[in-house]
């Protein structure tokens, strides 16, 4: 087999990182793929470790052991965090995006691949330490973002279902009381679909008076499980009393002035 | 500012490329971020390149002219093609699976990340030629493959709804029969969310007669736009007879045996 050399190295083992983010991948896959030394590709790790560091591209572990290796976790830096939020309150500073009852069109950017792989990684990079099990959210528009934010963890998704679907087997069903409207609502989630005693973070598009927080914290005790953390890109805080209390978000969305158009800007105490 | 050395570029530019797919970006991007002569930076894309062949990690293409730049698409081996849906078609074959209704319990694969990141791959790379608008999805289980699919071939995912709601605006909404059970549904779609003139791809988990499928083609007419191309995780060959003809799969399962295990096996139809 025809050897790679360190830049052919590095550029595979970059990609492979970087696809599977907060996996640890044990040295063996790289030097049997390359047939390398080890001490050679941990060479090459290091190369890729500092330049990532230097870039604010995130950051890459080692783990010791037999059951070891390395592990790419996402990251950046408060600066490029602060510079997509700006961006992003410009795009959707915009009346237009307003509809009947105060509500702002978002399907866009919750939708585009390069905008949510962004926030993903912002809100992702707050939990890559706590041992998170799921990323649960509710449909429909925050499924992106959070599958996003589960792939970053390296973990599965979660979707909480409004109705009950003859695909799910059988079902664990509550009733919770949105926040901002006092209607009382209904979600499902398949009995399957979460381990006992899971460690979980919820993430959302948007955020109001944080009912639906509340329904998932609910829900998640019927499986015995937890809800560590919460986020979102764009919180409103033109409302009264939020439900819930620890949560992070990007933006923050704050009605609409005068002209009708919707009052934006970023989350400063998003610190990294 | 410091210089990198070419291990050092070879792992950023290796990173942006992977997390812009389908994406034309400028040398001028790299040229600034490492203060590089252009020809420098041309002599690292040649090694990327070399080495993505070499591996079949997808494709890095050169765009001539002044919009030009570099652009890279997914791909992958015929081999690893098999191999992947070898692999899902174990994990499926469990009688654990299947539900009341012959249905097939799948949410923990279309929600695991590392899965339909994959299955994504095989998908796109059919696309990545066809000047592809948007990727289409019906919600729920099938988003997160059709936003990994848009992702890699740098459009928007657009999220067709069975209700309405109050945050899309204007929507559009047609009636359609799906194919196994005869039943009328409804889908809808905000107004503002394709562009007339489209051209779209439609993504999902699972197909049975392609109701579905038939659905979004005259909703797609409704914006003046075409469906060109549908690919599914799970291609349901049980099915008397197909409503759509052109469509491609990873895995076709055929019902379930006299020990009530589910009948899969890999596409083999699905050629690089």
């Amino acid at each position: 087999m025809q050897k790679f050399n360190r830049n052919q190295r590095i550029t595979s083992i970059t990609k492979i990182l970087i696809e599977n983010p907060n996996k640890i991948i044990n040295l063996n896959r790289f030097t049997q793929l390359f047939n390398a030394a080890k001490s050679t590709i941990s060479e090459d790790i290091v190369v890729i470790r500092e330049t990532f560091n230097r870039l604010s591209f995130g950051n890459i572990e080692t783990i010791p052991g037999a059951a070891g290796g390395i592990k790419y976790t996402c990251g950046i830096s408060k600066e490029k965090t602060l510079e997509f939020a700006e961006e992003l309150c410009i795009i959707l500073q915009d009346k237009q995006r307003i509809v009947p009852g105060e509500f702002m069109y978002i399907s866009d950017i919750m939708f585009n691949p390069q905008i949510i792989q962004k926030a993903a990684v912002i809100l992702a990079s707050k939990f890559n330490k706590d041992n998170v099990d799921y990323v649960v959210t509710v449909e429909t528009k925050g499924i992106p973002l959070a599958y996003e934010v589960a792939k970053m963890l390296g973990v599965n998704l979660v979707i909480v279902r409004r109705d009950n679907k003859v695909t799910e087997g059988p079902t664990v069903a509550i009733n919770y009381v949105s926040g901002s409207n006092k209607r009382i609502q209904t979600m499902s989630l398949s009995k399957r679909s979460i381990k006992k005693g899971s460690r979980c973070i919820f993430i959302d598009d948007f955020m109001k008076a944080g009912g639906t927080a509340l329904g998932i914290i609910n829900l998640l005790k019927e499986f015995e499980s937890e809800l560590i953390g919460i986020g979102v890109l764009i919180d409103n805080i033109g409302t009264e009393k939020k439900l819930v209390r620890d949560y992070m978000s990007i933006i923050k969305f704050n009605g609409i002035d005068e002209e009708d158009n919707p009052i934006l800007y970023p989350d400063k105490s998003f610190k990294k």
